[in-house]
């Protein structure tokens, strides 16, 4: 039962009149929707008017971290930025690590929510439950790093944490970030709505820990998860050395890297060119998020050519193909360069990277020339090209005002065909996964609530071959629908809302998920919940977010992949003949949506509302 | 008297054997050198082996505050470094604001004299008297600023200060340079005898006020100070809004802003390009040091264009010159971002541009070539050919290994008669002021113990028509060696030891100079001097550097000037027609060198050491 040691607080802030009011954290808030991404979507569901504008003032941006977040548990420091996207105009979250979300709780907060738009650029500056609204007129136009220097020096404490936009969100760039440290809430254009509400950071400082309602019980916990994380052949061993570049190497063996904006998976073996050895050369340290004994972030800095001095922790996996096999660039420099380029600016490397390699597509074509790109030879490969093209991306320059869009307006704006190229679900830009050759990631791109987006539900079982809950086969059709709700309702709940790191899920830790997390959250706010609860929240929190998008106009229809999946296989290496019909992805969303207890259109059925409680809840 | 107020000490590293010793500072020291370079030329001029080179291990790096920093004392976080020069092999000594000198004074020390070579990369960590050895492996080729973040982060206290040098110190680039957070202490290569020293950063920490040793009379003493500065009607009026670039306009209108590596003083008005007007359009912010009310520095930002993004607290008046007029760039843009990277880098900005200056007019003129410059090309104006030319200084690539050693150097190795185009004066490039048009300037650039350096006895009289001492004709040989003297002895006191910021002694504050000094040192230490003996520390400061000097082989001959500035008057603008001739310049040593009580040849006589208690100091 809930016993009231839960010691979160909701922070709002309305930026239109400056005024902060705190509101507590219910027991039936924190039973049904935990914490993190499950109390912003809740709110967002509640709150915001069908249809609104993203940019729109009355939009609403929530950071969130959850019950676990500074208590001392390993790898907590996790938060969700929350609001409706202004690049896919879906339920926009993304989640960022470092330092800031521990920050903001020992602060004094679990969710803090923007409401409004400042009259001028603004920052907020909260201490110990003090809020304080500051001009950010002098912060204009400056990047991350040297927006959060400049905070924490006039707030005369350099141990503040600062969540903050670059000029692309200052600009309403749709692919414009957030930036804590060098961490980024990176995707769905969320830097966007933080410049439209005119407000260029969040400084947190805190030094109270949460109260821990249950000593003993807490400390079984913690030391059950130590245990199990030290005993992983895989976590501190491989993943802490290497990070997620691992995935680098293992993608590229599966044949699921994609290349050259997906137009050649398998064709090019690039592990030689920027796989795991490559990158191991250039690592110089390692990162850490608060409370995290792994440190997967491997910081790597170029020594000489021209990009001599740029260091950046990263790149991620992720970044190394966006940046790196999407726009078929193999020097490691560029790549490094980019990634740190795209976090100062404040853009997500994901989609502008993915922009670019359909870009550099249809330049290859000829469907676009050098005349559309202002005279850059936007060709696979050209590195010097990519980086200019970043630049011109964050400042709106040029063809950078239409690539700045991301590939699904761009294209409506490019048209002559260019749709084809065009690598998105819902608006979001594909991740690395080829999953022509791995399904249920396919099918969880196809369905997750925030588009294109790998971390909703992560099909760890296809890519490091874990039989939790069972064993797959990654070219099959049948079994994902139920594997990809298990992983979307799992992680969204154990990661999302606990939260605990997503990277410790897909090497199969803690588990079993749902208990170790019911186990940790006990111990820390004395709220029993069991495994199946758990892991019913998270059912719930994606239902609601179903609900969010169906309000705002999405059906079965926007549950699909671009045509090149569904009609090109992979034409070499190990995924070789691989695809995904329109037939195969009929038969993993009928699965899907019976698993999920919706109807065939992919609407949640009454009787499942009721089931999670929800029924009051669609106001549509 | 010496009341034992004075709190300070010295703390001596050893990093060859990672030991940390303290030493007090003896009442014979304090009133005999003060504080600051004056510490720090003493122990040099006693403890180096004469001859040494600069990058032996046996060269000592000493950082040195006053008694004045962290006192509270407006104006007073300011530093001495100070070390034999890697770039001109005289005393080497630097200056640099900020907050490390502040909060270095806070941790205990007055004085840190780094002695030995690490084994490994390292760096000092000194919090509150507790010294740590650390390793500095995973810092190696890091950029300054994230060198400063990454430490921060490490020792888990972002409020530690850090001075640290880039991949330029690490590579022994003879004009490398030390940075603490935005600040430079910039010339004489510094940063490069602390790459030898495989030092990568100190940081410091502190909370320690000194004590104060009387309390009323310390009160009134700053009081004084600061009514001084609020009655002037530059300091909060004009220089606290611009800044050193006020002197960009003052300069080109009085016909001493020099143009195109001193080709075209005269004949171009830069004012319109990047003088006051056109910086003021890109100031954001202002940057203040610890304890500093004025805030000089204006940081400016760029906000368009291939430089967007690029912020820098500057560029100051001299980095305009160097990267600007001296490389005929008129581009602001490209003069902030030169401006960051060589902080990044950790370069001298004025060095590093006035030596790009001379290759350029080098290679207009024939003597280089496209091949000579690895296919750059090296134009006048060419702000992408100067941007590049900057990253191949501080990695010593190809050309960049023959620039990076400055104009002496590169002049020895391209010869071709290129010697008489390299402005420098004992191997320091010269600054801005165009010195046939100033002659003091001239006078001291000529004779200034650190070579080619404005600030070791700027004469303000001849910029800024200040009557103090008395009024002065800029054009005018005669009174130019006694007043060089004056400037040099009261700025060395007041600016390098006490330390009040130079540039309040620029506005004529605080005024009578010494007697203000003695009176806030009597009241902060306890130890009283009379406004002669604060002026005498000045004269003997200099002697002690003189006799540094002619111990490392410097003589009347090193007094002089580039060619350049001996036969060629200037040709156009208010300053048209002047020159300082050999018989110009022979008159102005001799008249200094008897002011100063030195023989026909400069050295001290044996009578004036013994004025100065310095005879047993000569140990040649």
């Amino acid at each position: 039962m809930y016993s009231g040691g839960y010691m979160g607080k909701i922070l709002r802030i309305d930026l239109s009149n400056q005024s902060a009011k705190e509101e507590v954290v219910s027991e039936e808030l924190a039973r049904n929707y935990l914490g993190g991404v499950g109390f912003a979507i809740k709110y967002l569901y509640d709150e915001l008017r069908p249809g609104i504008s993203a940019l729109d003032k009355d939009n609403k941006l929530i950071f969130a971290v959850g019950p676990l977040t500074a208590t001392g548990v390993s790898c907590t420091s996790r938060m969700a930025v929350a609001s409706k996207s202004p690049l896919t105009n879906a339920m926009g979250a993304a989640f960022a690590g470092g330092y800031f979300p521990a920050e903001m709780k020992r602060a004094g907060y679990d969710m803090i929510i923007i409401e409004g738009k400042a009259e001028k650029p603004t920052y907020v500056a909260i201490k110990e439950g003090d809020v304080r609204f500051r001009s950010a007129e002098k912060l204009k136009g400056m990047i991350t790093t040297d927006t959060q220097l400049f905070i924490k020096e006039e707030l005369k404490d350099h141990n503040y944490r600062v969540a903050c936009i670059g000029p692309a969100g200052e600009g309403l760039v749709p692919i414009a970030c957030i930036i804590n440290e060098r961490r980024a809430a990176g995707r769905k254009g969320l830097g966007a709505v933080m410049g439209s509400k005119n407000l260029k950071a969040i400084a947190v400082r805190g030094v109270k820990k949460p109260a821990i309602a249950d000593a003993a019980k807490f400390k079984e916990a913690r030391q059950a998860m130590n245990w199990a994380m030290k005993e992983s052949d895989v976590l501190y061993p491989k993943f802490s050395k290497a990070g997620t570049p691992m995935v680098v190497d293992k993608t590229s063996e599966m044949g699921i890297y994609s290349i050259k904006n997906w137009s050649a998976t398998g064709e090019i073996d690039l592990v030689k060119e920027h796989g795991l050895d490559a990158q191991d050369a250039m690592i110089i340290n390692k990162a850490y998020c608060a409370d995290c004994p792994v440190g997967c972030s491997q910081v790597k800095l170029v020594n000489e050519g021209p990009f001599a001095g740029f260091l950046s922790e990263g790149p991620e996996f992720e970044t190394t193909y966006s940046l790196g096999s999407a726009v078929g660039v193999t020097y490691l420099p560029a790549i490094i360069a980019g990634d740190r380029i795209c976090d100062e600016y404040g853009i997500d490397t994901m989609s502008a990277g993915v922009t670019i390699g359909f870009a550099m597509e249809l330049y290859e074509r000829g469907i676009l020339t050098k005349q559309d790109t202002d005279g850059l030879e936007l060709k696979f490969g050209n590195y010097e090209a990519m980086i200019e093209m970043l630049r011109r991306i964050a400042y709106k320059e040029g063809f950078g005002a239409i690539l700045c869009q991301g590939t699904k307006k761009a294209a409506e704006i490019i048209g002559k065909g260019s749709e084809k190229y065009a690598m998105h679900i819902k608006g979001l830009e594909l991740p690395a996964y080829d999953v022509r050759g791995a399904k249920a990631h396919g099918l969880n791109y196809a369905t997750a609530y925030t588009g294109a987006d790998h971390n909703r539900g992560y099909a760890f079982q296809e890519i490091f071959g874990i039989s939790i809950p069972e064993e797959v086969d990654r070219f099959a059709i049948k079994g994902k629908g139920k594997l990809t709700k298990w992983n979307q309702d799992v992680r969204c709940v154990v990661c999302d809302c606990s939260p605990i790191c997503a990277f410790l899920l897909d090497m199969g830790l803690p588990e079993p998920f749902c208990q170790c997390a019911a186990d940790l959250v006990a111990g820390a706010t004395g709220m029993s919940l069991t495994e199946g609860e758990v892991q019913q929240i998270g059912e719930r929190i994606n239902n609601v977010a179903r609900l969010f998008n169906g309000r705002e106009g999405f059906t079965r229809k926007d549950d699909t992949f671009p045509e090149r999946l569904m009609t090109e296989p992979i034409k070499a290496g190990a995924s070789a003949g691989q695809l995904i019909s329109q037939a195969d992805l009929d038969e993993m969303l009928d699965e899907y949506y019976a698993a999920r207890g919706w109807d065939k259109d992919g609407n949640p059925t009454p009787a499942k509302l009721k089931e999670l409680g929800l029924a009051m809840h669609n106001r549509r």
